[in-house]
């Protein structure tokens, strides 16, 4: 067991409660939130005095595959990043250095408080790097990427049949391997992909129960493309071939049209929404606002660390915030509203809106403490103001998954941090050296 | 002395060289760059292997006065936030509160890597807090804020008299008391100050050769408001009034028109642009990338505390950057060109350019470290991309000013961090309960 001991704990719970007390895990569960709960025989403690204790983050639009390229892929649009950079670089991974990549993320992203991520991997050496995510205890869903359109998909171009075959293979093996592990569908964007693995993809997600993950109007160029190949804007589209329901997870959706915002409404289908990736590749601000109001569903995600260029929840939320305040006035997108996104909003997109993104008794134990001691934050009262626009990931002290103490007092547990960076460089190092071959 | 070994130097110098080697500082001076340099007997030594070693950071738009108020007027516009909750906080302030949140300022931005700051004080209470600020050590410029426009300085209004009573005596104790010590003369806005005192300002500046900062263009009301009051735009008034030097240092400048942009290259005074406070108050962007190519001079603040809520130039410089590429391409403002208006663009701004802003033999010896082990950090090559786009202020390691280490290995060298930040709460709960009575 393990009870965390005079947090600030911001519950995120249906009465958005706030309070000073004790939160007790038995295995992987919350089981109790009081004051004053008396440690249990042979129970760890986490002393919270100076802390903030809520949910785990959840980031719902990650690509562990590309953490190795971070800054070398900066100031590019979308689509030439993609082509230039983005699929040469995921073309020339091998087993060992997506296994790097995945670790350095999550090594990352684990230190900076996240708990939940929705992956998508790259269309080779999945097998490979949901080993590494196995071993490293984060609560993942993901999968291989879909790209069977052969003009739109560069070197990683995969013939339909094969990514079907190879996807079952892997939906058997991994899916619920564990308490920890989920398949996700994951076809790339419309236009790397066939119409036929579309539609493949919602046969296998209603044979599997799987979320599909993909990207949709991130930028206009894109939209261009999917209109011109079939007539319909990108979620139009989307709907047309039955592609959007509540399991359906569509990374940016900045440029919608009114009758897409009711098709995303209608469905119940989950935006995911990661405002540093869509400043830094010009791609537009969602917004967020307007979506939210019309009863939209949005979560929040770092995206690739080359088009960030960090996995930081916490600057994605801050920024979240920030970014709705000039469109929408000041009053728009408030800093609790930025962490609802980050925290119920991802549960929502895994459908886990019963289990995990708040601390109640009976939910997952994903809960992470965050010191509220820096100059920038110590005299801050109202959580969700310090939380959101105060803090930085950098103060996140421990992470705990599903019970497990993951990261504590900013030390990791799973990771030796030191030898992850390191094989990290060196597979860049290798990496480069092939492409530059 | 003070020899920093094996660092990775990001000098800013004009050939902006990027070296492996040591820099070794004597009194208040870099004296020496270069690989292998002996260390002095006597010196005192830093070992920056796995750090950057940059100039200083340069905030050209703070207040330190408003920094216990973080967090206690999120989500209003600008007008708004000032009558409602900025100037009434600010008219609550005894010495001992003042001298509180100048003191939490300074250590906050020492910790994060800001060695000078152009500040802009409030009405009363000046002479306590730059008595916080003689004994921090920062580099500073700043003072007294004029507010003696009687319909628009709300409990702040101080008769214009008065105002330059009290200004020419703090000129005369203050201004050059020490080598860090700079006053500025500070008109709040055009909103809140006679036409008297704007020209009074232009005479103080001529006869002891100052600074003059002030705000302009932050908000569309407010530029309505002084086109009511004048007939002209914001920064046309001010040209109207000579008030566009080399030594005015205006705040925001996000509306305006192409006459106004010809009027500040023209006189080439200098923009102090804060994007996060730009987004806070919902004020808009500034169009820094057209700014930058017309050849305006642009530098960078946080602006005040409670419209951040941050005091770190790294998130300033990050969304410098990132805010320009939806409006004028992915390649707009690129990582560099950030870290140049947090170093050279500062430097410009104080008149400095000189002394202050790069890493060169003879320059003033205001250097900082930044820890490059983070796994956010750690792989990246390029080290405008990692400074930029990956580290936080929390990596900073070490802040020299002037020669003198203030921050060692992340601790505070002239402050208690814990009895700044104790006395700090205990001040703003003092101040709340004044304001509630």
């Amino acid at each position: 067991m393990l009870l965390i001991k005079n947090g600030t704990l911001v519950t995120m719970n249906k009465s958005f409660d706030v309070l000073k007390g004790d939160l007790l895990i038995k295995d992987n569960k919350i089981i109790q939130i009081s004051k004053n709960i008396p440690t249990p025989e042979g129970a760890k403690t986490i002393d919270a005095s100076n802390q903030f204790v809520l949910p785990g983050l959840i980031q719902s639009h990650v690509h562990l595959c590309q953490t190795l390229y971070r800054g070398f892929a900066d100031d590019l649009p979308l689509l030439d990043w993609l082509k230039n950079k983005i699929w040469p670089m995921e073309h020339n991974h091998t087993e060992n250095s997506i296994k790097a990549s995945a670790d350095l993320s999550i090594l990352e992203m684990n230190l900076l408080g996240t708990t939940s991520i929705l992956d998508m991997a790259s269309v080779r050496n999945t097998h490979a790097l949901l080993e590494s995510v196995e071993k490293s205890g984060i609560r993942y869903w993901g999968g291989k990427c879909f790209m069977d359109y052969k003009d739109y998909s560069g070197p990683l171009y995969e013939k339909t049949s094969e990514t079907l075959k190879e996807t079952e293979e892997l939906i058997k093996y991994w899916h619920k391997k564990n308490d920890l592990i989920n398949y996700a569908l994951c076809p790339r964007f419309v236009v790397s992909c066939t119409e036929e693995i579309l539609i493949e993809s919602r046969e296998l997600q209603k044979q599997y129960d799987l979320i599909i993950h993909t990207h949709a109007s991130e930028n206009k160029d894109e939209v261009d493309i999917v209109i011109k190949r079939t007539g319909l804007r990108n979620i139009s589209y989307l709907d047309k071939i039955n592609l959007l329901n509540k399991q359906s997870a569509i990374a940016h959706c900045i440029h919608l049209d009114e009758h897409e915002i009711s098709l995303m409404k209608n469905s119940q289908a989950n935006i995911l929404h990661c405002p540093s990736s869509n400043l830094k590749l010009a791609s537009g601000i969602a917004k967020i606002e307007q979506y939210i109001n019309n009863g939209l569903r949005v979560s929040i995600g770092a995206d690739g660390a080359p088009c960030n260029n960090n996995l930081d929840p916490f600057m994605e939320m801050r920024l979240c915030a920030l970014l709705q305040k000039p469109i929408f006035g000041s009053e728009a997108l408030c800093a609790q509203k930025a962490l609802e996104i980050g925290t119920l909003g991802g549960a929502m997109a895994l459908g886990m809106e019963n289990q995990l993104g708040q601390l109640s008794e009976g939910f997952l134990a994903d809960v992470i403490t965050i010191d509220r001691s820096h100059p920038s934050v110590y005299t801050v009262q109202n959580p969700y103001s310090a939380i959101v626009y105060s803090c930085s990931g950098r103060d996140v002290t421990n992470t705990i998954i599903n019970g497990k103490l993951v990261v504590k007092n900013k030390s990791h547990q799973v990771f030796d941090e030191e030898s992850v960076k390191q094989s990290a460089k060196l597979e860049l190092d290798k990496m480069i050296r092939r492409i530059e071959n």
